[in-house]
């Protein structure tokens, strides 16, 4: 029976989505699709269960609208299926949604985009209650150079500047579609929705809103080494706990709409 | 030196922001006030500083706003010993601000009113990235119950039913300026600002609220046991963790306004 669910999580304490298997560690990491994949075991009537997740979220980087699907070999309604994982599944991760999924529905495979959010806190002094979940830079951004940087990325791109050392994407191309930096008194609170994400690619858009933000390079000098495609050019990635999965879309289904 | 800091910090892994000397414990509890002790103790350069605190919050309570004073045996710009306190202190406790005090100032006798913040989230499931800074209670509550509940506490009253065992005040004799609910989707955010509160007044106010929003008790059997000055007859208090001492206000200085 396949599935589909909503879940959303703390980061701080994962070591992000994706379950690797990593030389000489055993395999140990706590991550998010392995958290849903052990308390998918205990539900199962036929072994271990296989998740996919829209987003293969870093480390340190929170959700709360991440997709999974997976095929669970048992009769189960999809609130019963919430209500059991939510018993099972540390606080730090919850099913806020469960529902039936069409055949061939593939969390990743089928979405047509996602939503990031980076919250970041500028002034001299970051509030404990935000740590967790925002990142910091003690420093004045200009909002009209953050505002121009961020336009740079809309639109039908090759993304090899930004592409982290450590991806496996085959293509670097992607369209952006919302790229938009907005300001709550000293807070950056930046959306950025694309087709897709090259690992830490969001990380190292905010990176660059920074660096522009601040003076540290111009918006000339980001849209020459956009187009160059050399990633040792680009900024540094801004810090993973400033990061949410926000929303996953899909296609409507066939035959509606 | 008499210095006013604006203190803010995350409760959760605080017990409390005052130090007690607990009996057979050797008094080894992490709280606000103690680890702010620790770090004037460097900077000191004649042995120990008291500090007060203008709200003593209960264990997992947070701030954004506290206020504290202390006398500091040696020659520092407020600038200076905000800078140096943060480097010394966690960083789950921030100072936000830093001034000289006027002769005679002490953050808890010279206030005149503190504003608490209570933060409930009240769907079927929580956000895990909300889990440390907003209480839980999955039940729907009738708004106008709760704001006809919230209205009980304004004004000069004796809040004996709501004290709780463990306090000390000599008088139950408060009053109420602002006791202010408000939805934001889900979520109840309340606002309460009085004179003093009462050790887990505040709480127990926000249990009542609760109480009566899911139509456990009604507003009329709430009025009755305020009155009736018996804390055994109100509904339990809330948990610590929805809490958040937002400000303390001072009247303005002699000779100000």
């Amino acid at each position: 029976m396949l599935f589909r669910i909503t879940v959303a999580y703390d980061g701080t304490d994962f070591e992000g989505w994706q379950t690797q298997a990593r030389e000489g560690t055993g395999g140990g990491a706590r991550t998010v699709q392995g958290t849903i994949e052990d308390a998918l075991a205990r539900l199962s009537t036929g072994g271990r269960v296989a998740v996919a997740g829209a987003g293969r979220t870093d480390a340190g980087v929170h959700a709360t609208g991440q997709v999974a699907s997976f095929d669970l070999p048992r009769e189960m309604s999809p609130g019963e299926l919430a209500r059991a994982l939510n018993g099972l599944l540390p606080f730090d991760v919850r099913v806020v949604d469960a529902a039936r999924a069409a055949e061939g529905f593939h969390a990743r495979k089928s979405a047509c985009s996602k939503l990031y959010r980076y919250v970041l806190d500028t002034g001299p002094v970051q509030l404990p209650t935000r740590r967790r979940l925002a990142a910091h830079v003690p420093c004045a951004l200009d909002p009209g150079r953050v505002a121009e940087a961020a336009a740079l990325f809309l639109g039908r791109q090759d993304f090899a500047s930004l592409a982290s050392a450590g991806g496996s994407a085959r293509t670097t191309l992607r369209t952006v579609s919302r790229s938009e930096p907005r300001w709550d008194e000293a807070t950056l609170v930046y959306d950025a929705e694309a087709d897709g994400f090259l690992r830490k690619r969001v990380r190292s858009m905010v990176g660059a809103l920074v660096e522009a933000g601040r003076g540290a390079v111009t918006v000339e000098e980001l849209r020459g080494a956009l187009a160059a495609r050399d990633r040792r050019a680009w900024p540094a990635p801004a810090e993973a706990r400033g990061l949410t999965l926000v929303a996953v879309r899909y296609p409507p289904p066939a035959g509606q709409g």
